[in-house]
């Protein structure tokens, strides 16, 4: 029975999540308000405020949701899943607002009063657990450092989806994340791994 | 006279400029009034209305700013053009907030319903002209497209200034910038060219 009700608690914190994440995605942080989002996930602004304690709150359980709808559905390793990551993430980003709504929420906190570095944190740690796997295979020159990478390949999506956005509404982002690699791999990888990353297109499309 | 008249006009536009970086780079967008920046200036709001039709406008007039604060200051050619300016960009960055202004409102801009790429546009437009250049000298590998390179610098510089703030209020950006220009040379640069390209400490740090 209670553990009914936490299924339950979950999928209406899930439906809150979404439903705050389309309304941030379409107006922004200024623009969205507490009653509009209740009013799309169908629930009280009461129930709202039982799972989360603010807008802030909110936008911030957004900002962290990120990573959680991209990792699980990459299986490769080292190298080719850090690729594989960010080529997962550019097509989603076209797809999920769960998604947008974090990077938008992430990129623009300074304007809403929140310098939370935490969303980029949590993104860089997934990187560089990658690349440490791929040190560990062999896969990095040598003198490359995970965490340097990492944090270069974490500020560079976002730069690069932001560019995107403001050229064509990040339709060909894809397309840069290829070509991102494409000028990064010959600095990271030996020689003999360079030619075994697949950038071909669409293996970042899981739809 | 007139041309008296022009240049008095000129130092004032100058000074409402700087005094409505000095604004927007402390409080942002929403934070900054027209009374504010004119009471800054040692001007009045009508004087402001003279020079920028809004507060939109003279937002737009500081994005638009920034390549002529560092392009003049830098007197190298081709890649070592590009990496230079984006390090003496690196260092500005710490330390004039017309530079620092344009930059957060360029990246802050979708929260005041702005989505102007001009200021992006202008600096790509800087790098590809350096990249043209190294291009006709022989400097770039084979397949370097000056363009996309020049999009993709302009993206990864605005995404590791962004990273840098929230880290550290960009205290390393410099640091990271050099880091940046390590892992592409490699993709960018033929051999012959890549041990010419000064990434030297304090190089970019005109002061």
């Amino acid at each position: 029975m209670e553990r009914q009700m936490q299924d339950r608690a979950l999928r209406t914190r899930e439906l809150l999540l979404r439903a705050a994440a389309e309304e941030f995605d379409a107006a922004g942080y200024a623009g969205t308000g507490l009653n509009k989002i209740a009013k799309r996930a169908g629930l009280t602004v009461g129930a709202l405020y039982f799972h989360f304690e603010s807008k802030e709150g909110i936008a911030r359980a957004v900002m962290m949701a990120q990573p959680e709808s991209i990792e699980p559905h990459v299986d490769t390793q080292g190298l080719q899943r850090i690729v594989d990551i960010t080529r997962v993430w550019s097509h989603q980003l076209l797809k999920d607002p769960l998604l947008r709504a974090g990077v938008r929420l992430s990129v623009e906190q300074g304007s809403f009063g929140v310098n939370d570095i935490s969303p980029y944190l949590q993104w860089r740690d997934v990187m560089e657990q990658c690349l440490c796997d791929a040190r560990d295979s062999g896969e990095l020159l040598p003198g490359v450092d995970p965490r340097w990478v990492a944090e270069f390949v974490v500020s560079a999506c976002t730069g690069v989806q932001l560019y995107a956005q403001l050229v064509n509404g990040r339709k060909d982002l894809p397309e840069r994340t290829v070509e991102m690699w494409r000028l990064l791999l010959p600095g990271i990888a030996t020689p003999g791994t360079l030619p075994r990353i697949d950038l071909s297109p669409r293996r970042g499309d899981k739809s």
